[in-house]
């Protein structure tokens, strides 16, 4: 099963995909695979909602960044927290759901996550290509709108999925050793983040790993101006940290 | 490559391992597939921590649920969300780190679980078995103390990996339709969660799954327990979401 190694280290994001469709038979097989990853306490803090339709579809795209690739693949599905259904649960029960913000965003981003990354590899497997899109939270209090999400359901980022017109090399990663630590954290010395902006420069088009990072996560950069956003999100769902004990 | 679509399908945890170690050459294979995991914006949020000394993995496997597969895994790691590795990145180029923390956990907890998920799934392709360990967040700050997390980083929760005494059936799943809308978030239908019960009670000892859902999710349940350990450790390492604007 050494192949399935290869699928996983050979994985790139796809963002040009052919017109041909995902059939339903191969997205339902995708599905069964991606439900079946692991989950705390069997809670299943997820949903996944796919947009199919067209309007919709164009709406969703352009406030996920309005990108072709958001608009063209053949599926497009925003993958979410969901508390809520759990909660549902527990009332048809007689019991009263007791999860707190902080712990549910935990578990719930992360049994997202690994239904994500399973939907994902068994795309890959199949010899699809797929695309995280974190672009949903340029727009995630529309996005939650327009899907119809309610109290305690909080869209976190989409996958497309659909056959690629060609298939990139893998990008680098990080050095393992400032990635994977022994029986305790270890800063990196300068020499290390010397190392790790040489190794990611294949990651980036202009040769500079800083201008990925410097857009994205310095201040004032993409992930910074995503923050009012979800907090808001957060606010409206019945997620906002602030409000835990 | 659709027998790569049954191991994804046929995961089961596993807490029973034999005393063969997972060698080196695996270990390295594994957490080189587990790297190639998607991340937005080339990030990498995460790191791991690999609990290898006897005394520390002591300590650990008790404040973590203290269950003999922790104690016994021939492979335990906590894995973390990490922000501090991408500061001091751009702290060494003379930018100033800028992400906020409800966009710092989203991210974070993802690029960690799309990790771990890879860890896992490659680990049984290789007939290895894991165990994902919630239990880290039973003692948050201590085993954050102990494995000396700094300002930035975070315990999620751990992986055991292990050559399997033997591998259980795979459990069964919440039906699909309340788990994958299409177009618009529905909720369950009386009748459905009545079906969820009936098709989840497979995945229990007692034959009603009302009794992990109370002991987890339910008010005063374990979830509801995590809390305030979490909202800690959280604001002890600059990560707590009431600070954000």
């Amino acid at each position: 099963m050494r192949e399935l190694l290869r699928v996983l280290r050979e994985h790139s994001s796809v963002r040009d995909y052919t017109p041909e469709p995902v059939t339903q038979e191969s997205w339902h097989e995708l599905l069964a695979a991606a439900q079946q990853a692991s989950t705390d306490a069997t809670g299943q803090l997820y949903c996944a909602v796919e947009v199919r339709d067209v309007n919709l579809r164009d709406r969703v795209g352009k406030w996920a960044g309005d990108q072709a690739h958001v608009h063209a693949a053949p599926r497009f599905v925003v993958v979410c927290l969901d508390v809520r259904r759990l909660r549902l649960l527990l009332e048809h029960r007689g019991e009263r759901y007791g999860m707190k913000p902080h712990v549910a965003l935990l578990f719930g981003i992360t049994d997202a996550a690994l239904f994500g990354q399973n939907l994902s590899v068994a795309a890959e497997a199949l010899g699809l290509g797929v695309c995280y899109i974190g672009g949903v939270q340029n727009h995630v209090g529309e996005i939650a709108d327009a899907l119809a999400l309610p109290e305690g359901v909080i869209p976190l980022w989409g996958l497309t999925v659909g056959h690629p017109v060609k298939k990139l090399p893998p990008k680098p990663r990080l050095p393992r050793d400032i990635v994977v630590h022994v029986d305790a954290y270890r800063d990196p010395t300068p020499a290390q983040l010397d190392e790790a902006y040489d190794v990611m420069k294949a990651a980036t088009r202009s040769g500079d790993w800083l201008n990925p990072l410097r857009k994205y996560f310095a201040e004032s950069g993409v992930m910074a101006q995503r923050e009012a956003a979800l907090h808001e999100t957060l606010k409206a769902r019945g997620l906002d940290p602030c409000t835990s004990p």
